[in-house]
C-alpha cells in the first residue's frame, strides 16, 4: 500500500510533460479543458485504488485450460462491472465457462459495445522474476514503474484501466457520454469456444445490435510510444494432434521397453512423420491441400499501411522484442511484416511424448502429442481449414491421428472508415500520437463474433499505454511512466474518457 | 513383518512340487542331495530376512538421471556386499557416480566375476497400483505372491536373491565353491557412462582377469516358466537431439507469441524436420548414411536358436506382454524375432517442446528436444554410430542441432561354448528347465566392458525366477510361486548355489 500511495503522490512529477500537455488539450469532443483537468485530478486521487483493483484481479486468475477459477472468475468480473456503474449485470452460463453481460444506460443517444476477457494465460511460477499473481510494482529503466503479473497487459491491465475511467467519471459527478453494453468471456485463451453462445442469446444480441461498434481495451503503444491500430485479426484453430498405438492399430497400446523398437512400430515416429507432411522442409509453408486457396492477397493500400507501420517501428526494436536475429526466409523487414499480416500458419506450440524428465528413459511410448495452432487469414474459415487438415492427414496415411480441436474462430476485419476506427484515429491524434494502421494483427481475437453475421459491426481495440510479455514470463504494464512518449496508467485512463467522448461526438 | 513370517511358514506348501524335486536332485556338481536339503532349509529359515533385505533396498532408490542417492546408493551396495561375506569391499569413485568393487576369497581354485547394478529406472508414483518404494507383497493369480516395487526384477530382485544364496551358504557353515569378484555400478540406467573407469582400474582389472567369466543375476524365466539364455546384447547410445533458436541462429532465442510464426522460423519445426530424415517414412529403417554397413547378418545357427526360442514362447503371449496386435512391417512372428535380434534402431523415448501441460498455449517455443536411443548390433560401435549420426545431420542441414550423448556402449557377444554359458545350460537342465538360446537380447547391458578388450571374458546372465515390468509401472518379481513351472525367490536362491557349484565343477 505504501508504495502505491507514494506513487500517487509522485504523479505530477512522473507523468511525461508531452503526455500531460496532450491530455489537457481539449479535443473538441464535448470535454472542455477544465473538465479534463478535473477528471485527471480524480484519476490521480484514485490512483492507489485503481492499481489495487488491478492487483486484486491479477491475484485471482481464471485459466480455462486448467479449469481454474472459471465460475468464480465470471462472478468476479460481474462485481467489477457493478462497481464501475453498470446497472444491469449478470453471469451468463454457456455449455463451457460462463461469461458476463452488463449494460450501463447513461441516457445517451449513442451506445458503444465493449468486449472483455476475464481469463488469463497459464504461467509457470519458476520462470518469473516477480511472482505472477502479486502484481508487484518494480522500477524498469527507460519506462518508470511497471506492474508485473499475469494479465498485466493481456488483458486485465487495460481493462482495469478502462474501469478506472468509469470510476473517475462518477467521482466528478459526470454521466458517461455513451451508453455501454459489455460482453465478457472466460475462454479467450483457449480460442473462445463458447463466446458466440453468449453474444447470440436473443436479448444480448438485441442489446449489441444497438451499438455503433465494439471495442476491447488494449495497450496500443509500442516501446517507443508509437501507436498502431489493427483493422482486423487472424483467425485461429487450436488443436492437439495425437498419435496412439490404440487408434493406429500398430505399435504398443502401453509404453514398452525401447529395445523392442526393432520389432515394433512407434506411435512417436508416426506423429513425427505426420507432422512433417504439414509444412515445407523449412517449416514455413503449409502443405495441406487447398490451404491457400481462399487466402486474399494484401491490397496495395494494406501494403502501404504495413510499410508506414514498419517505418514507425525500427527493425532493431522489433527483433529485440521478439528475440530474433533473422526474419523468416531471410526477408527484409517490411516484407516480413507483410508476411506476418498476410500468411496463414501452422505452428507447434508444444510436443509431448514418452519420457519428458531429466536425462533419458528407455521406453517406446504408446502415445505422442503435438499441440498446434493454425492462424487463418481472410477468407479462410475455421470450418474449412479444419476439414482440409483432416482430409490431408487421411490422404497422407495419418487418418488414425486424433485431431482434437479445442477452440478457434474465423478471421475478423473492420473497415477503417467505421465509427469506431475513426474515433480511435481522432483520439490518438488529439493525444499527440497519430497512429499507424495495419490491416490485421497476427494474433487472434474473437472479433468475428461482432464483425461477422448476424451483427456485422465494426470492432477493434483502443487504448494508450505500453505493456508486453503476453503469454510469457514477467508480463507487465507501465503504471507510472518516466518516458515522455509512453502513457502510464492514469494518462491511459483519461485517454479512455476522451475516446468515449469522441465516439459520442462523432456519432451525435 | 507378519506377512513375511507367515510367508516363510507357508514355504513347503507353496513351492511347486516339480521345482522342489528338481532342486533336491543332485546335479553331480559337488553338492550332495543332503547338502541341498540343508541349504534349502537355511534358505527357508532366512526367507523373511531375505525379503526384507530386498524391500529395504527397494525403499532406497538410486537414480542417476535424477541425481538421486548416487553416493549413498554406492555405500548401501558396499554394505550389502560386506554383509554377504565379501572380505574386501570398497566404494570406487569415478568421474560420475561411484561404483563398488568387492572380492570374496573362498580359497577355491576358480574365481567367478559378478556384475551388479545398484541403480534403478525412474518411476512415476501415480502410475503404480502399489507404491514403487514399498515392495509390497500382493497375491497375483497364476503366480502366487509377488513383490511389487521399482527394481523388483531390474535388478535388485535377482541380485538380492543371489546375496541370499551367499547368506544361506554361510548359515550352513559351508565355504563357497568359487571365489567371487564383484563390480557394481550406479549408472546402468543411463548407459553406464563411467563403468569402464571402474573395471579398468589396474587392481580391479587384475582381479577380473583371474575370473573364468562374469555373470549378472537375472530372472531368466518367461511367464510360462521357459528359460532363455541370451548370448549377447545390443549396444546402445542414449542421446538428446536439441534444436534451439540460439544455436540455429534462426527463430527466437526465447519463447514468443505463436502468432509470430508467419514472420519467424520455428526451432520445433526444425527438430521435426531433422527427426524425419533419420528414419524411413514408416519410422522403421534408419536412414543415416552407412548405419548398416558394419551390421553382421545372423548366421543360420543364430536363426535356428531364435526359431527354437520363438517356438517355446507362444506369439499370443508375446503380443500380450508387449501390448501389441501387429509386429513391425507385418512380419510373421519368427521373422519379427529375427528382426528384433538383428536390426539396429533409432527410437524416440520422448519429445519435449514448448507447452506440455493441459490444453494449449499459444507460444512459438525457442527450444525443442527429442530423447532418442539407438540400439547397435555387432559390429557397430558407439563411436562409429555417433559420428555417422552427426555427419548425417550436418549433411542434411541440421548441423546446428545439439547431439548430447548421455551414455552408451558397444554391443556384446559371448561364445555359447564358454565356461559360463555351459555352466548355465547344465544348471538349468539339472533344474528341469532345459534352456533355449537367443544370439542376443534386444535390450542392452554393458557386457562389452567384460567381453571386449582388454578382458575378453565371457559374460552373461543367470538366474531362475520370473519378474516383469522393468522400466514400467508395477514392476514385480514372484516371491512365492504357486505355479509349478515358476521358481519363487527361495528356489531361485538355491539355483544360484547350484550354479556356483557347477561353475566350480566344470572348471575344476
Amino acid at each position: 500500500m505504501t508504495d502505491m500511495e507514494a506513487g500517487a503522490d509522485r504523479r505530477e512529477v512522473l507523468v511525461g510533460a508531452a503526455a500531460t500537455a496532450a491530455l489537457l488539450a481539449s479535443g473538441g469532443f464535448g470535454l472542455a479543458a477544465e473538465d479534463v483537468a478535473s477528471v485527471l485530478k480524480a484519476i490521480a486521487a484514485q490512483h492507489a485504488a485503481s492499481v489495487k483493483r488491478l492487483q486484486d484481479w491479477i491475484a485471482f486468475p481464471s485459466i480455462a485450460a486448467e479449469g481454474r477459477n472459471t465460475q468464480e472468475g465470471a462472478k468476479y468480473m460481474a462485481e467489477l462491472a457493478k462497481d464501475a456503474g453498470f446497472q444491469h449485470v449478470e453471469v451468463v452460463p454457456t455449455s463451457g465457462v460462463p461469461g458476463v453481460f452488463a449494460t450501463l444506460d447513461a441516457g445517451a443517444p449513442i451506445t458503444l459495445g465493449l468486449y472483455f476477457m476475464y481469463d488469463v494465460k497459464q504461467f509457470d511460477l519458476k520462470e518469473w522474476s516477480s511472482p505472477p499473481l502479486e502484481g508487484k510494482l518494480v522500477p524498469k529503466p527507460g519506462f518508470g514503474t511497471i506492474l508485473v503479473g499475469r494479465g498485466a497487459t493481456n488483458q486485465k491491465g487495460p481493462e482495469a484501466t478502462f474501469l478506472a475511467a468509469l470510476h473517475a467519471m462518477r467521482a466528478v459527478g459526470r454521466k458517461l457520454p455513451v451508453n455501454l453494453v459489455l460482453v465478457a468471456e472466460g475462454e479467450e485463451e483457449i480460442g473462445s469456444p463458447h463466446f458466440a453462445e453468449i453474444v447470440h442469446r436473443p436479448d444480448i444480441l438485441a442489446a449489441m445490435k444497438k451499438t455503433v461498434g465494439v471495442f476491447m481495451p488494449s495497450q496500443s503503444q509500442g516501446p517507443t510510444g508509437s501507436v498502431e491500430i489493427t483493422l482486423g485479426a487472424k483467425g485461429i484453430i487450436e488443436l492437439e494432434l495425437v498419435s496412439t498405438g490404440k487408434r493406429w492399430g500398430r505399435g504398443p497400446t502401453q509404453d514398452i521397453h525401447s529395445s523392442l523398437k526393432a520389432a515394433v512400430d512407434s506411435p512417436a515416429w508416426h506423429l513425427v512423420e505426420a507432422l512433417q507432411t504439414l509444412v515445407s522442409p523449412d517449416g514455413n509453408k503449409v502443405m495441406v491441400d487447398g490451404w491457400y486457396e481462399n487466402v486474399l492477397p494484401l491490397t496495395q493500400h494494406q501494403k502501404d499501411l504495413i510499410a508506414a507501420t514498419a517505418r514507425a517501428n525500427p527493425e532493431a526494436d522489433m527483433m529485440k522484442q521478439f528475440h530474433l536475429s533473422h526474419w523468416i526466409d531471410d526477408l527484409p523487414y517490411e516484407q516480413a511484416m507483410e508476411r506476418l499480416a498476410s500468411q496463414p500458419t501452422i505452428n507447434i506450440e508444444g510436443l509431448v511424448a514418452g519420457y519428458t524428465g531429466p536425462g533419458g528413459k528407455t521406453i517406446l511410448p504408446a502415445r505422442a502429442v503435438a499441440k498446434l495452432d493454425c492462424r487463418l487469414v481472410p477468407n479462410q474459415t475455421r470450418a474449412e481449414a479444419t476439414a482440409k487438415l483432416k482430409t490431408y492427414l487421411q490422404k497422407k496415411g495419418f487418418g488414425d491421428l486424433e485431431v482434437n480441436v479445442t477452440g478457434g474462430y474465423d478471421p475478423t476485419e473492420t473497415d477503417e472508415n467505421s465509427t469506431i476506427i475513426q474515433a480511435e484515429v481522432a483520439t490518438y491524434k488529439a493525444l499527440g500520437h497519430p497512429p499507424t494502421m495495419i490491416p490485421r494483427g497476427a494474433g487472434s481475437w474473437p472479433g468475428v463474433v461482432f464483425t461477422g453475421p448476424p451483427l456485422n459491426l465494426p470492432a477493434g481495440h483502443f487504448g494508450m499505454g505500453f505493456g508486453t510479455g503476453a503469454h510469457a514470463p514477467d508480463e507487465f504494464l507501465v503504471v507510472e511512466s518516466t518516458n515522455p512518449a509512453i502513457f502510464g496508467m492514469d494518462e491511459s485512463t483519461l485517454a479512455y474518457v476522451r475516446f468515449l467522448h469522441r465516439v459520442a461526438g462523432r456519432s451525435a
